[in-house]
């Protein structure tokens, strides 16, 4: 029997309600086998704080009651609610969620099968007693009245940059002035903690304006919002790299960060509850002694350049893919690119359009999307004009995303990748002719979960696969085995002439990059940052259920890790700020099952 | 018969379907007086661009006739409409409208009693062809592909900045780089027409950061918004000077906005068809020639100091208040403050609040609301976080304020200032009893309208009042005769011992400041500026129906002035860039009945 709409919406939102109405009496009746009931046998519930304070994936109606053992006492959770009207949609019933906790408020999504629970997502927003002053609680901003000890805001500023950092701590530092510091930057503010942000650059966005002069960002404008301050209307699809250089200059200001530039940190050493950071501000050493130290020092971290014989004695240019500074130089003259995915391909594409002579030499196989087929297929139902005019705003569409557990993704993503298999079937066949080594990860499941698993291994196709199909960008396969005065030297004994190499051949690990401020055995301790221990290449098991360590609790208390794509960084941040904000405000904060730690690298 | 909501509704619907169809209709047939049978005898139709090419209010049918008469076969307007729900109150029925016309695309207003029409808004918001290329239109950003002749955007950007105004001409100079000069030139920008506003102070934000220190806006956030970037949801109701310093630098970078800081306009002449401007940037002499020219040179231009004897032997500081540095040298001296509108009150209390002993000298009355009034009582219909939340976004909140016509504004507004007078009441007494001139406007109509018709003659009282009922700030009345050594001497002989007299004695008109550029004949051509023709204090009529001069053709070809406050600046600003990007694509603007000229001063 066919339904009308109305009655699918409204039977949707019957089980909707009737789900949540039986886990609400179950949660108060401190019944966790109950609720876990509800739950069918394969189903997932991600925490983020709200019951764990931890981002936790919980598998099963058994692992459902024990985290709900563990928490149900001290969450004390009332107030599961439907928030907007629920869908249903091939068998699955899909509502937005809000409840309370005796810390907060949070909200969510469940998606329900024959009236189980397949998967809920529950975060917490906000803190009661010190939400974000925004909106409805935004400050006066003056104070009005007669005052005889007025201090203005510009005073109020002049005088924190004067006092935070020396004779006034910070609660929190964080450690890179990038996008991710940034974010988190801003939540923090909002939420009242006090804050220093060290960036080895002189300027915000700085790491972006040194980059390769044809950079712009990958993913598209609705994808890339900071936190507070959308992009504007007006603002392009993809951002030239000094045009996001400027946004988070502006940013960083008009949201109030306290934020030094040219600052360097030496070491970091635990001090009693809290850490002594001795950095390098502008030539003068400070030592920091905040409570909280949070590492957001970018996926680009410390270069990987191989340790190719001849080296030393190439006498032509030879950097690797960070330090590049653009094709304007090598016009006319052999340029040699070491790696195949997004930077080998950016810098390749910069070189042809100079007028280099380009042959991209590539070692592994590397996954490749047209920038086209990712935003139409891969992102739009979520971040696009489309998404917005649905109604879907930038949080619902977060939500949405978070809302999809890490064991499922691959399976969600693969049909997805299928079909821009397909609608570019006759691309990816020049591209397989040319010689080129295309994958779609180990198990087909596209982009994102290589950017999950290991952070690299793909190119976001915005020109340079055209040339490397019509050979306009030359292709030589394998590793390389030396360089001698003038050439490079491949194991199937090709040489290749160069006037340029360029090491296009990615960066140390998160963990590695950690240990030159945290020592190594703080960092072991910690282990490896990113990845979900899937088993798949650069990502081994065990499965982690989430991001190694990322925006929640480590082996090391008071140290933390943020970071990720400016969507991730966005959303992330407020919830590793709600935690450091509890901390600070002393409210308990009891973290179930943190994360045991399996690699140090 | 009482009707339900939804039976009102739908009639409410039904009324403005049926207006409109006939509209549509007679519009279409080009039957002026069959258009003009569906007014009302006293009724207003407001035209922005549409219609017109020019900011006009005609009243009655007659007028109405004699309009589309003029303008009816170019403009071809058609698909008049409904965008929302009308809806129904005290007999008005009350719809946004949207329609097109050969040139481009509207939207509006229309109020319905009886069946006619009472007030008609008619906006042109885009030009067919030259859509702002926002949100669905937004720019990609990057060429995507591989060109040999790629350009970078901040390869293009540092061309521009070398080129325009040097080698390549500017199509519009903006002289004045305040909130006016930025808003429209952004919009400008987005339009595609090469556009360089000129500012005397070195930073973008700087005439805000120049003033005393306790400044802040008295207009709350949602009534100040920026085009296309608005305030973010943490921004504080009213922002600090220098915050709003810091939000106007970043918009003219983030906006990309051509913007010569440190430069001083010397002459405007005309040449052909277009302008040759002399400027003095940084030093350097620098001959504009754009074919248009806007004057922003907000309403604090020319400082008024009054005429009187004795200034040149007075011993302590005298200056305007624009040029008052701030109360911090003043502690414990004596400071006589002459006048008694915004800067008087914010400076005086500002000196209280330092220890200095304060005497204000009020010459008129003043009209004084609380600010918080203002904002309940005044404007959050419109501007608020409830407004907000009802669905009034900010460009129909500027719309329907739009659509009220200034011949009604008095009436409109007396009663919500009824409202305030008796809410405060004890408060106004209270300053009565301190012996201070209160006034509600000639016509008891309030602030807006002594905003509108004189630009001054207000205080939105942050503070300073209590001060003045409960003697803090001393009161002096009368006109000043002369001063001594070391006093103030009034009419009545009161003599003020002062170590500094700040003349809070307003502004020259902005004819005035504008002969300084263009020259005083055709500075007394082009007549007043601002002001409404009321007929009441310093306003004198004859009645022009619009704010003379603003935004729109005036009696120099080539020559437009744009400004007022946030809101106004805000709106105004995409229809004066209508108008110029018109011109510039040669499209046919023939403007109705451009306003006569009654003063000069």
């Amino acid at each position: 029997m066919t339904q009308t709409v109305d009655q699918q919406a409204s039977a949707a939102a019957s089980a909707a309600d009737a789900w949540l109405s039986a886990f609400q009496q179950a949660l108060t009746a401190r019944d966790a086998d109950a609720a876990a009931a509800l739950f069918a046998g394969e189903s997932y519930w991600r925490d983020i704080v709200s019951f764990t304070w931890n981002i936790t994936t919980v598998e099963g109606p058994a692992e459902v009651a024990d985290l709900l053992r563990a928490t149900l006492d001290q969450v004390d959770p009332v107030g599961f609610r439907v928030t907007e009207e629920p869908a249903e949609a091939d068998g699955v019933v899909t509502a937005l969620i809000a409840f309370e906790t005796a810390a907060g408020r949070g909200s969510g999504l469940l998606r329900l099968v024959d009236g189980k629970a397949f998967t809920l997502l529950t975060t917490l927003d906000e803190l009661k007693g010190h939400e974000e002053p925004v909106n409805g609680r935004r400050p006066n901003g003056v104070r009005h009245g007669a005052f005889r000890d007025r201090v203005t805001w510009a005073e109020d500023r002049a005088r924190e940059a004067t006092e935070l950092g020396y004779t006034v701590q910070p609660e929190v530092l964080i450690v890179g002035g990038g996008q991710g510091g940034i974010a988190l930057g801003a939540r923090l503010r909002q939420l009242g903690v006090p804050t220093i942000i060290i960036e080895r650059n002189e300027r915000p966005g700085d790491s972006w304006r040194r980059r390769y002069k044809s950079l712009a960002l990958h993913d598209p404008v609705w994808y890339d919002h900071l936190p507070y301050l959308p992009f504007p209307a007006s603002w392009p699809v993809f951002s030239p790299k000094d045009k996001i250089g400027d946004w988070l200059e502006m940013y960083a200001k008009v949201m109030e960060l306290n934020y030094w530039g040219a600052t360097t940190c030496t070491s970091a050493v635990r001090e009693g509850d809290g850490w002594a950071v001795v950095v390098d501000r502008d030539g003068a050493e400070v030592t920091l002694r905040p409570r909280q130290l949070v590492l957001a020092l970018g996926a680009s971290g410390l270069p990987v350049v191989p340790d190719i014989p001849g080296r030393d004695r190439f006498r032509g240019d030879q950097h690797h893919s960070s330090a590049h500074p653009g094709p304007d130089r090598y016009k006319g003259k052999k340029a040699v690119v070491i790696g195949s995915n997004n930077s080998a391909h950016d810098i390749c594409a910069a070189l042809w359009e100079a007028g280099a002579d380009v042959t991209m030499v590539q070692r592994s196989s590397t996954h490749v999307v047209r920038s086209d087929s990712l935003m139409d297929l891969g992102l739009s139902d979520l971040y696009s004009e489309r998404a917005l005019a649905a109604g879907v705003t930038t949080f619902k569409a977060d939500t949405i995303f978070a809302s999809l557990p890490f064991r499922l993704l691959p399976a969600l993503q693969a049909p997805v990748y299928h079909a821009i298999r397909e609608r570019d079937a006759e691309y990816y066949d020049r591209l397989e002719q040319a010689g080129f080594d295309l994958d779609f990860g180990d198990d087909d499941s596209g982009l994102f979960l290589k950017y999950l698993r290991r952070g690299s291994g793909y190119y976001i196709d915005v020109g340079a696969s055209e040339l490397v199909a019509n050979g306009g960008i030359k292709l030589a396969k394998g590793q390389v085995t030396e360089l001698t005065e003038d050439e490079v030297v491949l194991e199937d004994g090709t040489r290749l002439p160069a006037d340029l190499v360029v090491y296009a051949t990615g960066y140390g690990s998160m963990n590695q990059l950690a240990s030159g401020i945290i020592g190594q055995d703080m960092a072991d301790r910690v282990g490896k940052v990113w990845g979900l221990g899937s088993g798949t290449t650069k990502d081994p098991g065990p499965w982690e259920g989430e991001l190694r360590n990322m925006w929640k609790p480590t082996a090391q208390e008071g140290l933390w890790f943020h970071g990720g794509n400016l969507a991730l960084s966005r959303y992330y941040s407020l919830y590793l700020a709600l935690q450091l904000k509890a901390r600070m405000e002393g409210m308990p904060t009891p973290v179930y099952k943190r994360a045991e730690v399996h690699h140090t690298e």
